[in-house]
């Protein structure tokens, strides 16, 4: 059978190994693995979303209510927009693929980071578009502009992923701001957010506020997402904020009931749980602290992060598929960042007993 | 700003009216309202499976195995395939929604009968596909067979809709099979069998069994779904069955995480309580007898129903959308069929005291 021809050399994501992958291939016990490879909130999810979950169980067989009223309520006052600024998708995975579906095309194409987040190019080579990338791997706004500047004409969609996943790097908010006044009003820039949390509470000069960039930018697309800093990886909510019309635009490509009645309740729960993402954040960086300093004794590179997880970057002496490959036999999973052609680990940060086993397991491979 | 062209007139599925809109719209209170027009189980989750996601709830950060293992494991015992041949998606409609990105676009158009599911068309709309359609609303094989014949090199993909949302009605396997013998091996047949449970538990002539249609054709593929008769519309899980070739097509517009975690509990611990789907099978058939009495006492037409629910067709007397609207008032949320351009009404086959209370408001009005 003949399909359409550019999913013929569609690539496919690699998403983190699942636990129940490592128990049937190794025969490891569930309690002696330890999974720090997907950037999963290692606190688990609130106690007060748990306790919602359980007493909405009882609904999954109807379909949740598709305006995603009291969701899009919630988010609105937490970013003092307005609900017709916000859209609700199966993870922010799936507005970046309603944003994609929406403007880029064979003939527009769209400019990211040399190693950010995979799928941007994955769902712009559904739609058979061109990638722009810049040299450097890290986020790097001279780039960006001088790329923009030579194909703009050919280029409709701008991501910057801030904090950077898989790197951990992050923009400052005001050059983000001055890079976007450039960018022509019919070229979309999106801002990823998934992991801006992270970023603001480590520092405020990282703070993108979704309401003052929409107010400021017709073109411009702010994703968060509730899977990280919510910790709510497994339930697969996302949001859009941007101006009415790209909101209504991205809201033509969204089927109903594109995420689960009991992910719709959670996502409600978890925004008014504050202490929870409190002691999230806290822990966060806390145990970032560990890494870090794991890497200094130990003469690794490593990018300072803005977000839940570090990337160990190992020098020709080191193979890290084979320091992942080695780990993952004893149960630990990490994040091998080879498909991104970097001789590199990311390592989402777990909670102080998960970090401090990872780092006396990996010390033994390098 | 400007979008891609053909996302300017998509049109947007009209789902049925949620419980939450009625309570916010009218004032009136949960407990007085009755929904039965999204097809949802009126039994509402099998208990085990209530269970299970409570158990399971704690896991709510952790992406699922994204491999579905156990999920196509269930499916492959259940259909005597193997879990190469099986695709799972975020309700069947993303599998609907693959294949059209696979095989369709603005040169290979669709086939679909008169009134039939319209996410076919949404999403053959998003890649700018031609839609081609039946006069007859019903599924009228002859005139597939001949709008086929005439458009063959224009038509990729042909939708069957066994048993046919929103009408009900559903042609025998047989049938199926001797139109399919003359569809090119090029075109892919989709048979969706979202409500086939239903349709073969009524009639063994209607069964089309997956493993024999892909065994038979290598262009077919067989949808099914857990929101009907497994109780799980709000979790949104459903599955396709093909031969590898294209399984393999499909899996790679699949992102990944498609489907949550705790859908993927929900619908492994689902295909194991056979008694909550024969109960569901059993009050569907007996209930539906109330409506067909109904319907005859009071001269109304109605489609003879292989699924869950029935529809009623009204005459130049009554309109459908009139009654609609008062009963909703009053808390009755039924589907009325004007977006498909009928005078007609899709009620979901409830339990004995919500049909019995639906139709003697329904009398009012008629």
């Amino acid at each position: 059978m003949k399909f359409n021809s550019h999913i013929e050399n569609l690539p496919i994501y690699e998403a983190g190994k699942p636990i129940e992958l490592v128990i049937r291939e190794f025969g490891i016990d569930q309690n002696d693995i330890i999974k720090l490879a997907s950037n999963e909130n290692p606190l688990g999810t609130s106690k007060k979303v748990i306790e919602k979950i359980k007493n909405v169980a009882q609904n999954s067989s109807l379909y949740p209510d598709d305006s995603y009223y009291e969701l899009k309520d919630g988010l609105s006052n937490l970013y003092k927009v307005e609900p017709k600024n916000v859209i609700i998708g199966s993870g922010s995975d799936q507005i970046i693929e309603f944003a994609l579906h929406a403007k880029a095309n064979e003939k527009k194409g769209i400019l990211v980071s040399g190693v950010t987040f995979a799928m941007y190019e994955i769902y712009a080579k559904h739609v058979g578009a061109k990638i722009y990338k810049t040299k450097s791997k890290e986020h790097n706004l001279a780039e960006f502009r001088e790329i923009y500047r030579t194909n703009k004409n050919d280029i409709s969609v701008i991501f910057l992923c801030l904090p950077n996943n898989p790197l951990g790097e992050c923009l400052d908010a005001d050059e983000v701001f001055s890079f976007i006044k450039d960018v022509s009003e019919d070229t979309l820039v999106v801002i990823d957010g998934a992991y801006m949390e992270f970023a603001k509470f480590k520092s405020s000069k990282k703070e993108i506020d979704p309401k003052t960039l929409i107010q400021t930018f017709s073109n411009a697309l702010y994703l968060g997402t509730f899977s990280k800093a919510y910790g709510l990886g497994g339930m697969r909510v996302g949001y859009g904020i941007a101006n009415e019309e790209i909101i209504k635009a991205l809201h033509r490509l969204r089927a109903p009931f594109n995420i689960t009645t009991l992910s719709l309740a959670a996502a409600i729960e978890a925004l008014k749980d504050n202490d929870f993402l409190k002691e999230t954040l806290e822990n966060n960086f806390k145990e970032m602290k560990v890494y870090e300093e794991f890497a200094k004794e130990n003469s690794i590179e490593f990018i300072e992060s803005y977000t839940n997880f570090i990337t160990f970057i190992f020098d020709q002496h080191q193979n890290a598929t084979k320091i992942c490959d080695n780990l993952l036999k004893q149960g630990i999973i990490l994040r091998n960042l080879k498909s991104y052609s970097m001789n590199a680990i990311r390592i989402t940060i777990g909670k102080n007993e998960q970090n401090r086993r990872v780092l006396d397991m990996l010390k033994k491979e390098i």
